[in-house]
């Protein structure tokens, strides 16, 4: 029997700030860093690997959310966890006490997120797969079985989802095949950053057509001014057929946001990205209501209830999703279900550190075994830090590859984590009682 | 000059879950704890005070955050802080870091509110003023300035806040002698728990109204038919002139709350609190289109972004305010303003650790300078851990008396918090650069 012997935290700080890669509207200065995530056992896999990305301040109190989880797995048969991930997701996710924390939200359901990807990284490791493959190997039962479905059935019940699944399973070995054949469409934010000058743009949205992307994000949301002026330098240097979306990291109030992109609309927008609040589903909604431009959020939603929300209310075009910063695979794959069933295409969310490295499987699994759509998508490409991971995401021709390595990709490279750990590394209590 | 020398953080846990008071049909066994923050002086007043409220495990990772904020605050003038508590909270909500974590909900927005109430509560000690007469001396403008604006101009603009405080400001003498006569009203819950006999829930329902209360509130979700037996016999109990009101904690889908809901109308009920997931916005407006009861929320509700979409999608016929829930009492004014812009009633959550105690200062304030309503209101009350604080909140006749003692009353019984810390002192770091 392999056991799970510890679950480590590492307080992982990058000092991007000092060159402004990351700059928008909301994070003029943010050092990427991540609560770099550990699951020890004693057999083989050695190891499974996740983290939860972080701007710089408040790593610590990330890594300390994790830590608290340690009951939860330290000591636990590794088998049996990766037998039922839906259990252990359920189980972190309605413990009494820590969900008074959230619920479902912020630092402590980041860190449960944490702890399930690292599990799911275990199981695929174990498997011998990569994550994509390895969910979607997994049966329409199995992966409904994964879903916490309170809150949802008003949108979506297990019946209906499992229909979905299963309309989706005669194609799997094509499209998986497909897959590995021409990989995932990327997009690339590298271009955009608020704190680039204007050569600076222009040159890199050159390099970006010429790296072969169809599809580039600028931010946006100091001064309309500057946006007008930085999108049309951007139009000019992709030329017309490539599609640019802008994002405004929430910069904007409902009336504030209708004009300002309004007047950024002549510029062909693939969509305008968090234009407010990432709370406000109703706001979202009367923006939408009132823009020629396609409305997208995502990154911050905090959880399936308010993308269900988001959906219900036809606030948004398209959504994004992001690997970390939900309840892990799980709550992924009932955010995967809930956009196909109300028709709106997911764009996933990268960057950062790591991101593009997991989240890539979570848009290859949906391509497999739920949509099984490609078009009209593409993961978020962001060209940093990547060297820091063993198996770092490959971006080539504006299209991601398909990952061979097994497990989710998060495994960071020994020296990095040691050349980067803030303040040590903090062990997480041994196994015992809950308290 | 009076500075700031340190800001403590206490790991502080009562074993409530021995008798099972507290327990209701998402929290079945809580230990009710707190990460109790002092802000040290090196002059007059000694201290400000403020608690976050937890139910066990996790205050550590509470404890951790509360911590993290140590460098807005430690070194800092007091005047200085306490002249421009508007700008403290902005500048914790804001910071482009910590605001990763959240932003504004969970973990990382609950440690900004204890920093800001423990301010709030230096302030009125500096005043020698209980805060609920503190916040109702300052000014519509300066009660205006406290409040961050963004996200909320669709609802509400500061001009419009502005012109609805000034409409409250001349009767506020004779509100706050009125309050001092009378008091404020307080409903019960201390009959309702989960885990009590029907023998209990029938003496404690007649012992309540036996000391004054004309409104109770009782836990239900766990079965439909318990739930008919226990109102039943809590309606038998109180006769028909006392309300009840049920709490379902979050218990039920959209779907699932309606027919359990309509099941319990028949027995009269004030309003129906938590029927599902409380990010659920329009998951209450679907449900209170479909009942005849009152629906409520708020107590787990985490930010004023989600309280202006509660009240836009008209979802709730009241909310509950928590004081250590949101960004302290900053964004509890905010709330405020926007109930009484829709004209909702505000009926405080307490009970737990001091949250009578703190809450209470905000609806009395409301009274007084916001809303100048008393009538269709009430503050919960919960008879456990008073004894713990130093000034506790006081009920009487069903009354809450308005507070005497400088501050928000959170100060706790240094011997309290020595018999109950869990693992001891965290100390927060020194004071020096943001990193």
């Amino acid at each position: 029997m392999t056991t799970v012997t510890a679950l480590e935290v590492h307080d992982v700080r990058f000092p991007t700030s000092r060159e402004l890669a990351g700059s928008d509207a909301m994070n003029p200065a943010p050092d990427y860093s991540a609560a770099y995530t550990v699951l020890r056992t004693d057999g083989e896999p050695e190891a499974g690997y996740a983290l939860v990305f972080t701007t710089g301040r408040g790593t610590d109190v990330q890594c300390a959310a994790v830590a608290a989880l340690a009951p939860y797995v330290v000591g636990r048969d590794v088998a049996e966890l990766c037998a039922d991930l839906g259990g252990l997701y359920r189980r972190l996710t309605g413990d009494p006490q820590l969900r008074w924390l959230g619920p479902e939200k912020g630092v402590m359901h980041m860190a449960i997120g944490a702890v399930v990807n690292a599990t799911w990284d275990l199981a695929a490791r174990r498997a011998g797969k990569p994550l994509w493959r390895f969910i979607a190997d997994l049966s329409p039962r199995q992966l409904v079985d994964c879903v916490d479905w309170r809150y949802l059935s008003d949108a979506l019940t297990p019946d209906d989802a499992l229909e979905l699944l299963e309309r989706a399973e005669p194609g799997r070995a094509a499209r998986a095949a497909e897959l590995e054949r021409v990989g995932y469409p990327a997009y690339t934010t590298s271009p955009g950053w608020l704190g680039y000058s204007d050569e600076k743009l222009v040159r890199l949205c050159g390099e970006a057509v010429a790296e072969g992307y169809r599809l580039i994000k600028l931010k946006v949301g100091r001064s309309v001014d500057d946006d007008v002026r930085r999108l049309g330098l951007a139009r000019g240097a992709v030329g017309p057929e490539v599609r640019i979306a802008v994002d405004a990291n929430q910069r904007w109030d409902v009336g504030e946001a209708v004009p300002w992109i309004e007047a950024l609309a002549p510029f062909d927008l693939a969509w305008v990205e968090e234009p407010t609040s990432p709370d406000d589903v109703l706001g979202h909604a009367a923006i939408r209501r009132r823009v020629t431009v396609p409305v997208s959020t995502g990154e911050h939603t905090p959880n399936r209830v308010v993308f269900k929300q988001l959906l219900q209310a036809g606030a948004v075009d398209l959504i994004q999703v992001d690997a970390v910063r939900v309840g892990g695979v799980n709550e992924n794959l009932a955010i995967l279900l809930l956009a196909l069933r109300f028709g709106v295409p997911v764009y996933p969310h990268a960057g950062g550190v790591g991101l593009c490295e997991l989240v890539q499987h979570l848009a290859m699994a949906d391509y497999v075994a739920i949509s099984g759509l490609m078009e009209d998508r593409a993961i978020e490409f962001v060209d940093h830090l990547h060297e820091n991971f063993v198996a770092p995401a490959v971006v080539a021709h504006g299209r991601y590859r398909a990952p061979h390595a097994a497990g989710m990709s998060a495994e960071m490279k020994p020296a990095s984590v040691a050349a980067h750990t803030f303040r040590g590394v903090a062990v997480a209590p041994a196994p015992g009682e809950l308290r």
